[in-house]
């Protein structure tokens, strides 16, 4: 399909292809080389698509797979109703055994699977799942512009900002979280200049951010992780955005490995941090953050990933923590689709 | 010649070969994939292992100098005195255009020249070279012993030290001076687990610090540069020891970038922060750290340095500092090989 370096704000990470007979993705494994639509029908290559990362972030990964069901849906509707039911469950199972650690996955299956029911035409539950997916689309991206909205009082014009990882429109179904506010801000004619860590070891800060920003013709500077204390000490810096994965009920907030440091570091230099997710992301049955459990990964990922040469000794032990928690003090406040949450977060988040 | 993995702490980064015709390196370049010895004699072999940093860290660069004029001298015995000198001095200036940035090589190459003399023969000159030479080695030999002996009292068994960038045996003359603690205490037979920082753009920790701590036998972690403020948060780290470049009459240290936020991080976890430097590194002329000047280094080293797919979308503005500069506020002592000094640094430094 379409195969360029572009990708500017009318363009959308996930889609319902024109015929709606596929899921649309841009492959972002090919990120930053190369810009490519992929077309998914067939069941198998919906489920390589998540297994393989070609479509990842956690609300967009959600919003395909509620596109994917429907995809499936579709090619059943020759079937009778249990047959029906059937293999569009065992569709929703194979789908899910694609991540099985994705949260977001879980949620939106579980989402337009609560429309599959026996009582109703195949096609009857087909089109409820086309508007089951695609209010989870329009949600998505109706959440990230209100992140993005509210954030404007914190912005102006000529402002330095240091984003951590991609929390951007590669990940969601709209302008982001993190980077929501830049989208908003330079649509209303804000100049804002962005310094983007590349975010070792998976550089989806390198490879992703500054690419989206680029692309929409936002002014992004790219910086290695350890260079955030010299731009912050430089004077560079005005505030920092970053995404959260999950946030626990006192405020502190699981996200990307090396955003904890980014945190310290802008408190060191008066630099105000602030978190962007949506409240769905808080979660009150986890009392703080030493209740997150960090997901630990594969040493390649940091000795040997992309390159041609040993990065690394061979068998050297490596420790490779996927996030770090931000504590509640370290943040500023916590920006949502309903509005700014400010300290104290235990009492402001309820 | 040799080539193997093996790199014990019998072994030197730099050496007059035994029959004193060549100098030998471990081809740094070819770290960690491959230990190999080059054996230089020729002057452009000489000039050409500076020139591509298969031999680097200013120390290491300096003694490597020395040796290279006098393997130049030696075979320069048959001219008479005056196309000796002549000759010699060409050899100078030759190696000296190979890093032209190299303060250590200008350094190094002064103080043997300073005894290259048309009232001597030949023979005698290349004698008084090889002291020289010699002495410069075993200098900065003890040096590193001495900053190693030094920081023991701060050590303790089973204790977890944090490094950033390489200044161990690969970048001076002996034990390093960050490492030189490590090894020394290492000896006394202290258990010493060591993080190793990668240390982005051009992995030192990980393609260098992690595999000589490895092939000495240390106990050392690779882990990349934003998971620092992860391991201290979580008790981890009960010191940092890192080297310098340049020390500010006031205590302010130069050193490679992300070495800041490394000890900001410490700091706000009560982690004591150690420079290890030797004095001549401390510069009385240059009062404060706001006057050492950062090199800016080439956007490709953080773009596509070592990486066979694109790590960045082409033409994005980078940002590349190659070194920062720690606040004498945040550094807990520098250690010289006359001792510990502590704040406050500009008394104390003098």
């Amino acid at each position: 399909m379409e195969n360029s370096l572009k990708f500017d704000l009318s363009q959308r990470a996930v889609r319902l292809s024109q015929d709606r007979r596929a899921v649309e993705i841009i492959d972002q494994t090919l990120l930053p080389g190369e810009v490519k639509y992929l077309s998914l029908r067939a069941n198998e290559e919906l489920w390589e698509a998540v297994y393989s990362l070609r479509v990842r972030g956690a609300p967009a990964i959600g919003i395909f797979a509620a596109y994917a069901m429907y995809v499936a849906a579709r090619g059943l509707q020759n079937l009778e109703r249990g047959q029906f039911v059937l293999r569009l469950m065992e569709f929703r199972d194979y789908l899910a055994s694609a991540r099985p650690t994705a949260v977001n996955l879980f949620w939106a299956l579980d989402r337009v699977a609560g429309h599959v029911n026996i009582s109703l035409s195949p096609a009857e539950t087909t089109e409820l799942i086309l508007r089951e997916a695609e209010a989870i689309d329009s949600e998505d991206n109706m959440s990230c512009r209100s992140i993005g909205e509210h954030a404007q009082p914190l912005l102006r014009d000529g402002m330095g900002i240091l984003t951590h990882c991609n929390a951007g429109r590669l990940a969601t179904g709209g302008y982001g979280t993190a980077l929501a506010p830049i989208y908003v801000g330079m649509e209303r004619g804000l100049n804002l200049r962005v310094f983007a860590d590349e975010t070792r070891p998976l550089l989806q800060g390198a490879r992703l951010t500054s690419f989206e920003l680029q692309a929409a013709g936002v002014d992004v500077t790219l910086i290695c992780d350890n260079m955030a204390a010299t731009v912050m000490k430089s004077g560079l810096i005005d505030a920092v955005f970053v995404g959260s994965d999950r946030i626990a009920a006192n405020g502190d907030a699981a996200n990307k490995i090396g955003t904890l440091g980014v945190a310290i570091i802008a408190k060191k230099y008066d630099i105000p941090f602030y978190v962007c997710a949506p409240t769905s992301t808080i979660d009150p049955g986890c009392a703080d953050g030493s209740q997150i459990e960090i997901e630990l990964r594969s040493p390649s990922e940091i000795t040997e990933q992309w390159y041609q040469n040993p990065m690394a000794p061979p068998s050297v032990k490596v420790y490779n923590p996927a996030f770090d928690v931000t504590d509640n003090s370290l943040i500023t406040a916590i920006i949502t689709e309903r509005g700014i949450i400010k300290p104290p977060f235990d009492v402001n988040l309820k």
